[in-house]
């Protein structure tokens, strides 16, 4: 069957032949409808991020999918049943129970594997075998947006940490600031139904990420000339920032565009980078004004499930214009390609 | 009546003759016992912190009391019942209703008072007259050890924000690292309940403060050998940090002290100070490990309503030996006043 790979030494993504996956216990075999492609994945491609299966010199890409289950087996599922996979799986045992909780989000990533990412194959191919436990049922009207569940459920998390982190005391956000405009900056504005909502980027005019914000209601603010410190003087202080760039000096600079009992959550990966901060008046920031800095990643498996509700109430308009591409595998490399007019592309294994 | 002030211009305590205080509507009168003296109050001798009530050029001087109701007028306290006040006053209305629901913990500083510390007077006077809803009720038993429901206050409100900011997944803290050994650092190493507690500090043995965390369990570390960052290497990654110093360098370095999904909470209050971080290596790590870390300040009422349980809990020994110091108003100064076996002072104006 037709599956898109890195390999060894390679840093762009290949079709290629490899078997059809056997279901071991408890598994499903699912054919794969349609997998997204993302900056993580361009990081995979690329070699900056994850890891190859141990022992292997070729890993299936793609984290972001969405297929039909063929072979139920012996899970809870049945034939036809449009589902999405969660993305970490258990390197051998589940020594705290986290994946039996479907918590493996919260383990280090030393202590998982993450499929098409880190150490186990992905879903970029024609079928592929999973645990039942780490497939969620999604309706099947939503089966062409399917992939889209992982992006969201990873938004899902970020705003649940959020709320919980603030539900120590009376806390009614109003405001929110995204950093970034890339897929994942554009599906939070999208995502969030704060009053206000500000959008974060580096790009000029006309733009396709610009338009799309703005037709969400959002008000672009452009980086460089309103660097995040100044979001407060130039519109407001704001009660939530979600930091999607990766980009360090945001992360630090994200508790200075929050108002009092404001959170910064940081969902972008950086590098290792050293540079000047204003250490004193960040912590003092902090204190003073009870703000809170939190690092998310992955998704519970209760993430993906609120991620399918969610992505069932985003309108087609914005879902139309979000996706800009759809590349069959013989045409992988264009669906990793990217230029100013691309905002979301995805890679079609077949139709429901 | 005596009370104790710091004069505009001056930068030592000085005790004063001030009227005995008239209450206004729904407060009632309370005869003072002890107040406690911590590093704020040097701060704000020092002019470093906070400021006078508007339009006068002493203010009298303490935050952390207990008292005994003389008066209760219209409060739905009575006569003899043993008080801690709280601490943040309104600086005229009440806009978002928070004091009315004991959660002025959360305001901007710009938008409240704080009795002894910012722009009101404080309790380190023979009588004080105070809003009934700024009265917490402390049984009889506790009324020597009751100025410090005010400091415990403040560590409830920490542990809280704390457990809440983990609260959206299973968590089970096992281990704790105090950064500092100051009355605060000390206070929350007996308040932690965690099967393993450290405590950072920069002092050699022998040392009060060593004796005395030892005392509860918990392990000295010393931050000239094994920095925050090494503590993991040294000891073992914590789930909680509590950054009791106000050192800028140690807020920052706090994560990498924390296991995954740990949280660390900022108390201490810097000045602005720039230094060098790898804020890549933060942020990454806050984000690849789900880690939080949170500012808090001042605490709610019903942090102070804990923290009179709290206080309950603490052995006598623990106590007597933090308690180095009891000064009569007439010995102020030496109250305010630190060396190395200096642990914890208060102001005696009366007994019970």
């Amino acid at each position: 069957m037709d599956a898109v790979v890195v390999r060894r030494g390679e840093s762009r993504p290949r079709l290629v032949g490899i078997p059809r996956p056997e279901p071991g216990p408890g598994e499903a075999l699912v054919r794969t409808l349609r997998v997204g492609v993302d900056g993580t994945d361009r990081d995979v491609v690329e070699g900056t991020h994850g890891g190859f299966p141990p022992g292997e010199d070729q890993m299936v890409l793609g984290h972001e999918a969405v297929g039909v289950v063929v072979a139920p087996n012996d899970t809870r599922l049945d034939r036809g049943d449009v589902v999405v996979p969660t993305v970490r799986r258990p390197p051998g045992d589940d020594p705290d129970g986290r994946f039996a909780r479907g918590e493996a989000d919260v383990l280090p990533p030393e202590a998982t594997l993450e499929c098409g990412i880190d150490g186990a194959h992905g879903f970029m191919r024609e079928y592929f075998a999973a645990p039942g436990s780490a497939l969620v049922h999604v309706p099947e009207a939503l089966a062409e947006w399917g992939f889209l569940v992982e992006p969201v459920s990873v938004l899902e998390k970020a705003l649940d940490y959020a709320a919980a982190s603030r539900s120590a005391f009376d806390w009614h956000p109003e405001s929110a600031l995204v950093l970034g405009n890339g897929s994942l900056g554009l599906l939070a504005v999208a995502v969030l139904d704060h009053d206000r909502t500000y959008c974060l980027g580096r790009r000029d005019r006309p733009d396709p990420t610009i338009d799309l914000m703005e037709r969400t209601g959002a008000t672009y603010v452009d980086s460089r000339e309103t660097p995040v410190a100044d979001v407060p003087a130039a519109h407001e202080a704001v009660d939530l920032v979600v930091e999607a760039t990766g980009h360090a000096e945001h992360a630090l600079s994200a508790p200075a565009a929050l108002a009092p009992g404001g959170v910064a959550v940081l969902l972008g990966i950086p590098e290792p980078w050293t540079f000047e901060v204003d250490g004193g008046s960040l912590h003092r920031d902090l204190v003073m004004h009870n703000k809170a800095l939190l690092g998310t990643v992955n998704a519970s498996t209760d993430h993906f499930r609120a991620a399918v509700d969610t992505l069932a109430g985003l309108s087609d308009d914005f879902l139309a214009d979000f996706l800009t591409g759809l590349y069959p595998p013989s045409d992988v490399e264009a669906a990793f390609e990217r230029d100013a007019t691309t905002v979301k592309t995805a890679v079609v294994f077949g139709t429901q």
